[in-house]
This record gives structure tokens, C-alpha cells and sequence, in this order.
């Protein structure tokens, strides 16, 4: 019998020291609303998404590339940007053959930390996306660690479920024992039906309705396979992989 | 209406920073074992359990009151110990009117941190005493953070599963919004008929049973109020609150 590839998930970033990355593909999960940012945005054929830590880097950047500037600070558009982390921004009449600069709290830090400890292979994950995602990972037979951003490094439950889906999707192609895996697969089981209507129990909900309105967003960040496409990590850039 | 005291649960030791402790009773959660050992002992007469860092230290305090040093690495009964980490090894023959002196991988490091973070007040939780706890929880309406000590800064279930049991009791008397807790509690309502037949699923109950074939402990350390006093951390000491 070969022996299968280990998948663990890791539920917030101060935890990702705890995996070895090196020998990984890392998914960076950050469903409200980096990474299915990046899907939709990719999706409707934007040549890149080039993911930065900072409102200024992206301001230059996409000054010297002729790109587009855009980013989020807790949960609005970033000061001094125009554009900010809504999939529904990205539609292909405004971002075709355009590269998209972004900066968000917890998704493009998250995928830093993991350049930082050399990841293998780094990919980015969301229900919008998450057929190619899984397709990837069973094609590719690597070591995979889920990599959920949560909010300014506390767990969220979006994050999670959808690490749950994947593991639901994948695992009898895997060694998944981790409690994170098991509990991830178990929340997303119990509410798979009907994740929208378990949307109001997160508190990340609260604060993109009640403060922002974007339950649109949040129905679209929820929704398997509309920008069905694989972000893939290569030279500074997320690109179609 | 009365503001109602807010409660929330911490996953990892790794994630203590992000909650102020010092307004808040911190529950030290370490289920296999140390704090159903905790609750044990104290059940069965002994005058107070000293939770401390080190081998040494357990050793050379122990010598200086008469008391019994005790601990646990890796699961095992630490090297230079005579006594371990297993609730069923205190005895009330054993240990009434004795100090425990206790090192331990996860759980007396949680209450060290939790004792530099200062928090307001420390007790010790565990299901053989989950009823004492989440009394004095509620008789005290003060914030509460459910500190998981996990294993080794990863998560793990046990503790979560406790965390959500106390949820489940208490939620009504207090403010619980974040995704730990409701995530806790979620997982502790599908598994609450039946723990000890979910056992399997935990990475912890591999390493103590097929390891270590302490199949009665789990059992112990899953079981409600069997040894239901309340450890409270008082000037170094755990006694009976």
C-alpha cells in the first residue's frame, strides 16, 4: 500500500509555526473575503493578483506595473485606495487582462508568513474555487497544511469550514488524524446543507451585514465553484495554475 | 437589563495573548489529564496540589514540605518521578491531607501563563468537576476565558469538548459570541450522549491508550462530577475554592 500524503489544517496564524511547510502545499484560506477575492478577481482573467502588506507598496507597485491598487483594513476599503476586497468588484468588464495589487489583514499577511517559512507550493482556497483546489491537492499527492487566516490571528468559522470541505472532498486520498482536521470535517458536515443559513452564528457576519451590508458578499464567499479557477503562488504573484 | 458578563474560549495557549486576562476568572482546561488529576486529588483530601515548571523544582519543594512530587512528560510518569499524571493514582489512602507537587507538558504551563498575563482568578476545570465550575461561574459574574491547554500549543478536542460543555450549561447567564465557543459548543451538542465512544477520534487517546493502555483514565477524565470540587489557585496553591 503507498503511503498517503499527511493533511493537517492549522486554525489560526500563530499556530502555523507548528507545521512544517517546507515539504507542503499550504492553502490559504481566507473566505471573508481575501481569497475569494482572489479567485473571482482571477476567474473573470485578471493576468495576476500580486499580494502585498502594506496600502503604500500596493500604491507604488501598481503605479510602476499599471496595475490596480486595492485593499481592505478591518473590513472597509483601505484610506488612500479606491478599490477594496469585494469579489463582486472584480467583475471581468473591470479587471480583464488588468493585475490587481491587494492588501488585506489577515489573508495576504497569512500567505507571507508562509513564503517566510518556505513553503513548498502555495495556493489560495475558497468555496468560490474549491473543486480546483481539491483536484490540485489529490492530483499534486503532497503534504498539504490548510491554512485558515482568521481574524488578526483568532479562529474564525468560515475559515474553517471550509477547510472541513475540503477534508470532506479528499480525505480517503490522505492521512487526516490532526483534532483541527477532525473538528474542521465535523463542523462543515453539520452545516454543509445550508451554509448560508449558519452565516448569522459567525462573528465575522456581524461585522460585514450589520456594519457594511455585504450580505451579498457573504452569499457569494459561500458558494461552491463560481470563479472555479486555481490561484497558484509564482514569483511574487497569485496566477492561474 | 443587567449587562451580562462576557465568556469566551481560548483554543491554544498560543492564542492567551489576544484576551485580557486581568478582568477575567481564566478556567485552565487540560482534560487528559492534568486537570482532572487536579480535581482528583483534591477530591480525595489532599490538602492543596502546587502546579510548578519543572522536574526539579516538583522534586525539590516537595522535599521541603513533606509533600508528594509528581508529573508528566510526553504522557509518561516524568524521569525521576515516582508518581504520574493519572487521576486514578490519588487515592483518598494515598493522598489525603498530602500536598501534590505537579509538573506537566501542557496544563500547569497554560496556568503559568495565565499567572503572568495576571489574571484576576484561576481555577481548574475538568469534566469530573465541570458541575463545581460552572456553579462558581456563575455565582461569580465576572468574564470568563476557557483556557485549552492543548498539546503542545496544537489544538485538541478534549479540552475544546469540555470548553463546550461548560458553554452549553452556563451560555443563558452570559454574553458568548466568539467562533471558539461556538464552534466548542457545537462539537461538545453532537458528541455529549456519548463521549467516551468519540474518544477514538481524539490524537491524545492514541497516545494514551495504544501507547500507554490507559483506557481507564480516559474513561475517568470523561466522566461528569466524580470528583466535583473546585480547584482554585490561590498564593501558589491549588485548594478547594
Amino acid at each position: 500500500m503507498t503511503k498517503k500524503p499527511i493533511l493537517t489544517t492549522s486554525i489560526s496564524p500563530s499556530l502555523l509555526h507548528l507545521y512544517d511547510l517546507s515539504s507542503s502545499i499550504v492553502v490559504i484560506i481566507d473566505v471573508f473575503r481575501a481569497t475569494s477575492t482572489i479567485a473571482s478577481a482571477l476567474y473573470n482573467g485578471a493576468k495576476a493578483v500580486i499580494p502585498v502588506d502594506s496600502v503604500p507598496k500596493a500604491i507604488d507597485i501598481s503605479k510602476n506595473i499599471g496595475g490596480i491598487a486595492a485593499g481592505e483594513r478591518d473590513g472597509m476599503i483601505a484610506e488612500g485606495l479606491q478599490h477594496g476586497n469585494s469579489p463582486l468588484e472584480y467583475s471581468r468588464e473591470f479587471i480583464e487582462n488588468k493585475t490587481l495589487v491587494l492588501t488585506t489583514t489577515n489573508g495576504t499577511r497569512l500567505l507571507q508568513m508562509a513564503l517566510d517559512k518556505n513553503a513548498d507550493t502555495i495556493i489560495a482556497g475558497s468555496f468560490p474555487n474549491i473543486s480546483a483546489v481539491c483536484d490540485f491537492l489529490v492530483k499534486e499527492k503532497k503534504n498539504v497544511v490548510l491554512g485558515c487566516a482568521g481574524w488578526k490571528d483568532r479562529f474564525n468559522l468560515e475559515d474553517t469550514l471550509f477547510a472541513g470541505g475540503v477534508i470532506h472532498r479528499i480525505q480517503s486520498e490522505f492521512t487526516v488524524h490532526c483534532d483541527s482536521s477532525v473538528m474542521a470535517e465535523a463542523m462543515y458536515e453539520n452545516h454543509k446543507k445550508d451554509l448560508i443559513k449558519f452565516a448569522p452564528k459567525l462573528t465575522h457576519y456581524h461585522r460585514l451585514v450589520e456594519r457594511f451590508g455585504l450580505i451579498e458578499d457573504i452569499k457569494y464567499c459561500l458558494t461552491d465553484d463560481v470563479a472555479n479557477v486555481l490561484p497558484l503562488y509564482k514569483e511574487g504573484k497569485l496566477i492561474v495554475g
